[in-house]
């Protein structure tokens, strides 16, 4: 049975058990809103592995996506990269392999991974028509279900399936005329060989099949957005809405039957849009949990995008998104190495964990109170180990060590703290 | 005469023609606004530069603190410093020296700076006390003035005064009972002075003097927050809010001597309590332009807090603050190298330029469709030149070359842009 079967059945899991401690979340509370699709436990059955929660009133999650391209298809480089997000507090990561032996990829991340693992099945079966038939619009029904079976089997926890992106979707899209068209890799697979075919979307079709064997793995969907604006310009546009509601009526469908659903949205979005469109997506989706990409609060600063990312992160997390997908500084430039994964999984990190302080996540608070009292006890080996990469902060120090002890070199001993710390 | 008393008489000075050219703001709006003290214009008038506006309606302005302290009081650096903070965009810099020969300083980033440069007087006054007499707390008024006097002379911009730290706001500190009692440098140097001759602050017994000097050069008084609050336990507290009463007055009278004003603020401030925030001092500071620390949205990332500012300083910007001063990465652990300050001025340009394209500042949007322009056209060289900082997006893609011409490593030929170009 499914965590959603369970909770429907009002029964208490072991990883509602989890959960709820992790999280100090009741378990009432917890299995209410898993019922109720407010809360997913994202886990395949056959993984042997801790659940990760993602929903409300829950800390927010953060992803790190990894994967290989035509250009650069190391295992290793991915195991690194893997390893990094791990180190530096992803809850989830996704493989996004498109280059090399990606059964293979996928089986050694899988292996590695002690966190959930997040796939796009429609690629392998993308890959597979362009090698062998020279083009995506030729995949195949029967490759389409034999990538969701198998990598339901080797234990994948979560398939994003771009279910929202059907004629209705492309017609709007058309008629839009946005300046960047499709930015989403599987939205435009599914585009190509809906517009050349003249046919609906395949996942949309075979939704029921999907639906299936999430259902027997008890995987969670993450329905994908196609729409995904990648420019300012179009954010919050009539395809990105349009997708936005089918994908609504899927997460009900899913529901029923007892398969647990996320829902994926913005991109490129300006500051002034985000609190709409986490209140768009909560009220089209029955408050289904939130997957956001960045969202990206301007186009112009490639090479800095974890930081406009973290900016936008903050704030849908706080308006109420659940599950941030990470943006690295190479967005846009390359695919990331394994610096790029630590610095894309640390700025999605305060971002999550700033809005976590701000809409009162319980436990979220007391770290930062924890970190202020050594800083008022001007004790740096403590602020170092509380910091969220103490190795950095450590470094920062050791590279410029004050003559005086107790101070930094920043004001060395005209310390605002030492200068007034007898009157308070 | 000063910019405001020009404006008052309904003259058009030469800088606000400069202003109105650079802003896409219209001479008779700048002017009604100087006039009100909702924009202020930076620049000491011995000084040759071009001037800065500040305020409603204009683009956000950044700035970068430089200064040396007793650990490291190197000019060379603080000029390698200055430069780089200018080459990456800051609108403005402030010499926080508090070691070394600091007039030399002063005089030395002056010399070199075609953007404003603030100082803090104060700090001169005290570095003196407790050099000749061992204690702050010995300042003399003599030294205190002698340091305005001396300051304004140079052709210092803009003035960090701390007037708003009374014994009225102490008291009210006391029995709060803060996590950390005074973070602010200035602040701290006063309070001890309060606190050892139980009198009250000398910029606030002095303030028609200060008024005095600004006026006589047009410098800008920029009212410091002593009680800037170091952790967000403490953020918003009756100090805090009592301060920024006075500071409003403070501003209030300063306009009626025609000096123009700005109010400082934030510091560590959780993400739901930054709109409050500008409200606040928007409307018990009669709108004067606000020029903001951070804000801290979280305590626990040193090593990163250039990412926690941008997060809360793009937030602030959005609701309403006009002027950030930047953080860098070595906040709360040393004091910054040239690479800190690149990484600080990057972090809140990027805040700044987030939230003008959300506050339809004119124009900013601009920069972003052309950006996007590029990237749907696939074309890196003209993305890369586009860049906030074009030498690191050139390097990022520098390092990491694909194969096929119009893509980039991540997706290699299943970009989709690519796939579904011919579509649309």
């Amino acid at each position: 049975m499914t965590q959603l079967e369970l909770a429907k059945l009002n029964k208490i899991s072991p990883e509602m058990r989890c959960v709820s401690k992790q999280e100090h979340c009741s378990l009432q509370v917890l299995r209410d809103r898993i019922k109720e699709g407010r809360i997913v436990i994202i886990k395949n059955l056959k993984r042997k592995i801790a659940p990760c929660a993602v929903g409300e009133g829950l800390r927010t999650k953060v992803n790190a996506n990894l994967g290989t391209s035509e250009d650069k298809a190391h295992i290793a480089t991915e195991i690194k990269k893997l390893r990094s997000a791990i180190r530096y507090g992803a809850d989830t990561v996704m493989d996004l392999s498109t280059g090399g032996d990606t059964r293979k990829i996928l089986k050694d991340i899988l292996k590695n991974s002690k966190v959930p693992v997040g796939t796009v099945p429609i690629y392998q079966a993308a890959i597979k028509a362009r090698k062998e038939k020279k083009s995506i619009s030729r995949m195949e029904r029967k490759d389409i279900m034999e990538a969701f079976e198998e990598q339901a089997s080797y234990g994948v926890d979560f398939f994003t399936v771009h279910c929202g992106v059907t004629q209705d979707t492309l017609t709007r899209l058309k008629r839009k005329k946005r300046l960047m068209s499709i930015v989403s890799r599987g939205g435009a697979f599914l585009a190509e060989w809906m517009l050349v075919n003249k046919r609906e979307n395949p996942l949309y079709e075979y939704f029921d099949d999907i639906l299936k064997i999430a259902k027997k793995y008890d995987i969670t969907l993450s329905l994908g957005d196609g729409m995904r604006p990648g420019s300012l310009i179009d954010a919050t546009d009539r395809p990105q809405i349009q997708e936005l509601i089918v994908l609504g009526e899927l997460a009900e469908r899913a529901r029923k039957e007892n398969v647990q659903t996320i829902i994926e949205g913005p991109g490129h979005i300006p500051i002034d849009q985000i609190e709409s469109n986490v209140l768009i997506q909560k009220k089209l989706c029955g408050n289904a949990p939130f997957y956001v990409l960045g969202p990206l609060v301007t186009d112009v600063a490639p090479g800095y995008d974890h930081i406009v990312g973290a900016i936008g992160g903050a704030m849908a997390a706080f308006y109420g998104a659940d599950f941030l997908c990470y943006v690295t500084p190479s967005e846009h430039l390359r695919i990331p190495d394994e610096s790029d994964v630590k610095n894309g999984v640390m700025a999605s990190r305060i971002a999550a964990h700033a809005a976590d302080v701000a809409k009162r996540v319980p436990g979220a608070l007391d770290w930062d109170r924890d970190m202020s009292r050594s800083r008022a006890a001007r004790n740096w080996k403590h602020q170092i180990s509380k910091s969220m990469d103490p190795a950095k902060a450590a470094s920062y120090r050791k590279a410029s060590v004050p003559r005086a002890k107790g101070v930094c070199t920043m004001c060395s001993n005209y310390c605002s703290l030492k200068t007034v710390e007898r009157y308070f």
